[in-house]
């Protein structure tokens, strides 16, 4: 499961998860603050230059996350 | 947990769900299709025009999903 993402530690802020995605250097990039909320960033293509940045508390995070990982059930 | 997401039916294609997430109108939509891929719509605003927009497989969703949801352990 580990493959694909990269972990790195942000010292004092949290850890960043950084999710390889392959289309063209589609990637998806999380940062895990040390309060639970979270960033996330999608980028398209290359670029350093995020597509889209959304911030998310811990509950709408795991919504989010439950969706993706097909655990939701409304 | 289903507070704040709606599920929507797409016939013949899968089913939608949308993430409101409050903030001046940013909004997470993932359509998960019958197949397992996902497509994750990320807006900005109150655009009908999404910021970005990110294909996944559904194992790539897994990762990203597990991430969000803080059960991802490298």
């Amino acid at each position: 499961m580990g493959q694909g993402v990269h972990v790195q530690e942000l010292p004092g802020i949290g850890k960043r998860y950084d999710i390889d995605l392959g289309h063209g250097g589609d990637r998806v990039s999380v940062v895990v603050r040390r309060d639970g909320t979270r960033d996330l960033y999608v980028f398209n293509s290359r670029s350093d230059e995020p597509a889209a940045v959304i911030e998310l508390s811990e509950e709408q995070s795991r919504k989010v996350g439950a969706v993706l990982s097909g655990t939701f059930f409304a």
